[in-house]
C-alpha cells in the first residue's frame, strides 16, 4: 500500500500492527534514450511488489537525489547533498515521531549513497530506529543474472530499460564502453558518455528483465522480514 | 507532458523550443478522510491539464512540504522550512542551468508559502529568471464558487474532496466549524481538529468540484501564457 | 514595559508573576516616502500600547526580515529567509529557556511570515510553548476601517502614514495602483513601483490613522489576553 | 543620520556622495543592574555622535549578539554565533548591493568578536568592500582613562553605567573581582558572577563617563575619516 | 613534499610549474587492535611515497571523517557528514583560489565516500578544476593480492595491520567473520563486533603488506601521471 | 599520549580513570619563511610535553583553522568560521558520547578564537562538560619575557621561529612593523605584508625560545591540573 492510497486514520490502523515503513529515494536525471525518472520508476514498482506481499507501507518517493555531473544534460534535477541529508533526515524524523521504527531505504540512485550517513547519524540519536539501506542494481543478484545472458548492467542500459522506463523506441545493439570519465564537470562528462548510456546492450528481453525486477523483489521482500514487525 | 514520459533527449528538444516549467510542489500531511497525498493529487492534475492545453512541461512533482503543525497525525512527512528552502532552490538552479527561465510554482499546500522567499531570493541571482507562485485555494475563483454553493472551502473539507483524492468513503453532512487552534502544537492540534477536516460539508456535488477545477486550470493557463515562451 | 529599561533582576521580578513575552519582528526596507525602518516604527508602538495596558513585556525589536524583492531600493537591509528562520528560532530558545512560555510575534512586515513555520517546529520541541503571530495589515479591522472611508491599505500608502513614520512631506492626491509586479526580481520590482508605494492616497487624516492604530492594540491586547497569564 | 529618520529616496541622494556606513551590533544580555541592553546603549550614541560630525549614516542596530555564558540570566537573549555570521553576512550585502562600500561595524558586546570573520570572508568576494571593526571598550584610551581614575573596566561595573545605561539607582561602593569563571556552562556562571557584575566599582562621577565616551567618539570619528569617502 | 616542510613562498614556486596536489582525508575511529588513526596512518605514506616519486606536493590531512556507527568505541571522533562536506569544500576551494587545479583526494576511510559529491558539485562552480577520488582498499589490487594468500581484506583485519598503524600486539590467529551488523546504532555496532575486527586473520607477514603498499603506491603514481601537470 | 599511538581499548582504559582531553586546532596558513604548518606545529608539542607531565591525552589535531585574510598567499587552507564551528562541535560531542568532560583546546591560531562560542553553547547542552581555551601567544608570560629581551612577539616574527617550525635558513635582522593592515581583503593583505611576517627580528637565541616552551608548557599543566581529574 502507498501512502497515495490512504487517509491518516488507516496509517494509524497499519502502526496498530506494524511498524515498518519502505522509503523510497530516487532521481531525475539522464538516462540516455529512458525516462529521466528512471531511477524512481524502477524503486517504486520493487517497493510496491514488495508491499503487496508482506503488507509494508510505502512513502511517497523523493524523486529527486545526488547528480551534480549529469546537470549538462536536460532534464536532470540535482539536490546538494546537503540538502539530501536534510530531506532524508526530515523524513525518518517525521515517520519515527508516528511511531514508525523500522526502514527500509529503498535507493534508486548511485549518488544518493552518500546519504546513508544521516541514516546512521539519526539511530544513534532516535532509541529503537532500525535502518537497511537498500541499492537494488548492487545486489549480487543482478550481475549474476547479468553475466548468465553475457550482459554487463550499467548506468542507462539494458539493465535499466524495463517496460516501465522505455518513452520511446531504444536503439538496436550495442555500445562501446566509453570507460570511466576523466573528470566529473557535467559538461564533460556529456562530451564523454553522449546519449548517455554508460555502455553495452541498450536492450534485453523480457524474459531477462522479470528475473532481475523477480530477484530484486525477493530481496525487497526477505530485508523486510528480516527488519520484523 | 511530464519529465517522468520524456528522456533528456526530448527535454532538450522542447527547451529548443520554449523555458517554461511547471514545479508541483506538494505535501504529505494528514486530510481527514482524504488521502494523506492530497496536497500533491490536486495541483499534480492541474498542472496536467494546463500542460496539455499549453504544452508546457512539468517536472516531478515535491511529495513532501512543511506541516509541522500535523506531525501528530500519522502520516504526516514535514520538510523544516530550512530543508524546503533548500530544495526549491536546487530544482531552480538545476532546472536554470538547463536553459529554463520562466517558471510556475504551482503549489498544493499552504505551509508552503513561506518558501516562496527563495524564488524571489533567487531572481536577484539568476538572470532573466522569471517564476510566478500559484495556490490554488487561495484564488478568488474559488470561494466565489464556494459562495454560490453556500459553501466555504477550508482544510480537508468537500473543497478537496475530488474523486482523486477520496480513499474512502466520506461522511454524510457537515462538521461544525472548530475555529483556528489555540496552539500549533501538533499534539494540541490534533486535539482541536480530530478528524482533520477544518469543518464545513465534507462532500460536495460532482459539479461543484469540476467547476473548482477547471476554473483553477483556467487560471494556471492564463499565468503560463503570461510567463509567455 | 521595554527590555531597555529593566535590568535582569527586574525581568526575572516579572517573570515570578507572567511568562509572556511580546516579540516585535520588522524590517528594514524601502517604504515609499515613509521611513525605511515603518515596519519596525508601527508594531513596536503597537506592542508598547498593548503593554501598558496588559503590563507584558516587550523584547528588543529585531529591525530586519525578507525583503529580497526591494533590494535594488536604497535603505533596504534584507535578512535570507534562512537566516530570519535562525533568529526567530534564537530569540525563542532564549526566552523560553529562562521560562517565557507564551509569545506574540508581532509582525510589521508581509514577507516575514514564512518564519511562522519555525514557531510551529519549536511548538513540537519545547514543551508548553504558546505563540500567537499577529500581522497587523492583515487583520480584519484594518480594511474595513479603510473601507468606511473609501480608502484602501496597500504597502507603503496612506496606511503606513503614521505620525511616527514620517520623515519628509508627503504627497497631496493619489497614486494609481499599478498592479502586481511582473517579476520578484528587485530590479524589475522597482521599475513597476516607481516611488515605492504599492498605490493609492498618499496620506489619510489623523483621525483614520488613529483608529486604526486603537483598533489593532484593542486586538493585540486581545490576544495577549487569551495568551493568559 | 540613523535610518529611521530617512526613506530610500534620501538614502539614495546619500549614496550619491558617500558610500560608507555605519553598522552597529549589541547584545541583549545581563549587565548587572544595569539596562539588558547595555550593549546596544552604549555604541549606538557613539554612532550618533560621530555621524552627527562626519554625516556619515548608521544603519538600524541589530540588538542582539552572541552571549551563550548569560543564559541563565533572565533577559539574556543569544544567537549562536552560526546565527549571527549570517545575519551580519546579510547585512552586508544588502547594502553593498546598493553601493555602499566602506562599512564599520561599531560593536558592543565581546561576545561578538568572532563573527569579524565573515567581514572578512566577504572581503574576498565582494570587490572594493572595506570594513573596520571597532569594539569600544577595547580601545586603549578606556583603560588610560580607568587607571588615571584609579579604575579597572570591565563588563557591567562603572565602565557601562552611562546615565543612558541605567535603569535603576546602582549599588555604592565596590565588589570584589571575583575572577574568571571556572566553567561557561551558564548557570555556573550566573553561581559565579551573582548579580552580573564582573567586579569593582558600580558607579563612576559623571565626567570620568564623559570622558570616555567622548574619547571612543573621537576614534569613531578618526576611523570614519581613515576609511575616506 | 608535504606542507608541513614548506613555507608558502616555496608553496607558490611550486605553483609555477605543477598545478596538482593531494588532499588526503582520513578518519580517527577504532580499528581493533590498531590504532585509531589507521586511516590516516595508510594513505599519507601511501600519498608521500607516491610524492616522493613525482613530486606533487601533499597537503596537511584532515583526520576526522563520517563515523557515526563507531562512536560507541572511544577514541572515535566522527564528523557529520554535512560538516564533511562543508571541510572539504573549503580545502578545494582555498588550494583552487591559489591556482591549484587538479586534486587526488586519498581517501583511508569508507565512511568518507559520501563526501565525493562535494569535489562533483564544486567541478561545476570552478572552471578546470580535475579531481580524482582513490579509497585504496577499493582498488581490484587490494583483493586480488589478499586472494592470492588466502585472505580476505575488511575493516581493522590484517589488511590494515601495517607496522606503522600497530600500537600494541596483535592476537594470533583468525577472527570469525560475524557478518554485517543488524543495525547502525553505534551501541549495537560495537556489541556485534566486539573488538572492531570485521573478522579474518589479524596479521599478515610483512611481504604481504608491503606487496599492498606498493601495488597502491603505483595507482597512485599512476593517477597523479594521469592528472598531467 | 597522543591518540596516533593508541587504539580504542586503550583510550577506554584511559577514560576509567582520566576525562580531561586536549584538543590541539591549529591553522595553515603563511608564517612568512616559516613552515605554513606553524600554527599546528607550535601548540602541538605544547600538548605533548604538557601530555607527557600530566598523562593526559592528546587527540588528533586539527590542521585547518579560519585565515581567510591569508588566502592570497599560497599554501593558506582557510576554514569559513562556520565550518570551524561545525567541526568542534563534532569533536567535542564525539568525545562527550564516550567520557569525556573535561577538555583544553589549545589553540594555535588567533583568527580561530571566534569558535570559542561553539564552546560555550555547547556547555550549556552538554552536562558535566568543562572546557578552557587557551591561546599561547595571549598568555602573559609571551610578552614578558619577550620585553625581557628587548622583542616584540608577533604574527610570523621571531617569536614562532622554533627549530621545529622552520624550513629555511630565516633572514638575519629586523623587519620595519608595517602596521595593520587597512584591509582585509586577502589581496591587499598580501600588498601590506608582503613576506607575511608583521615585522621585528626574525629570529632569537634559542635560549629564548625554550623560555617561551616552557613557560606555556607550564601554563597548560596548570590548566590541566585545574580541569583536575
Amino acid at each position: 500500500m502507498n501512502y497515495s492510497e490512504l487517509n491518516w486514520m488507516q496509517i494509524e490502523a497499519y502502526l496498530a500492527e506494524d511498524d515498518r515503513l519502505i522509503l523510497v529515494i530516487g532521481a531525475t536525471e539522464q538516462h540516455g534514450y529512458l525516462s529521466v525518472l528512471t531511477d524512481v520508476l524502477i524503486p517504486q514498482p520493487l517497493a510496491e511488489a514488495a508491499s503487496e506481499h508482506t503488507g509494508v507501507l510505502v512513502a511517497p518517493p523523493l524523486p529527486f537525489g545526488s547528480s551534480p555531473y549529469f546537470l549538462a544534460y536536460p532534464g536532470t534535477i540535482s539536490l546538494r547533498m546537503n540538502t539530501l541529508l536534510a530531506v532524508l533526515e526530515d523524513m525518518l524524523r517525521s515517520a519515527y515521531g508516528q511511531g514508525f521504527r523500522k526502514f527500509l531505504v529503498l535507493n534508486g540512485h548511485g549518488g544518493n549513497r552518500g546519504a546513508k550517513a544521516v541514516v546512521d547519524e539519526l539511530a544513534n540519536q532516535l532509541p529503537g530506529l532500525e535502518a537497511y539501506w537498500y541499492d537494488w542494481w548492487l545486489s549480487p543478484v543482478v550481475p549474476e543474472i547479468a553475466a548468465k545472458h553475457n550482459l554487463t548492467n550499467t548506468h542507462a542500459n539494458w539493465s535499466e530499460a524495463f517496460s516501465f522506463t522505455r518513452v520511446t523506441d531504444l536503439p538496436e545493439g550495442e555500445k562501446l564502453f566509453p570507460g570511466p570519465a576523466a573528470s566529473f564537470e557535467a559538461k564533460k562528462v556529456r562530451q564523454h558518455f553522449g546519449d548517455g548510456s554508460y555502455g553495452g546492450h541498450y536492450q534485453a528481453p523480457d524474459t531477462v528483465m522479470d528475473e532481475i525486477f523477480n530477484a530484486c523483489v525477493q530481496e525487497v521482500i526477505s530485508l523486510l522480514e528480516r527488519l520484523g514487525k
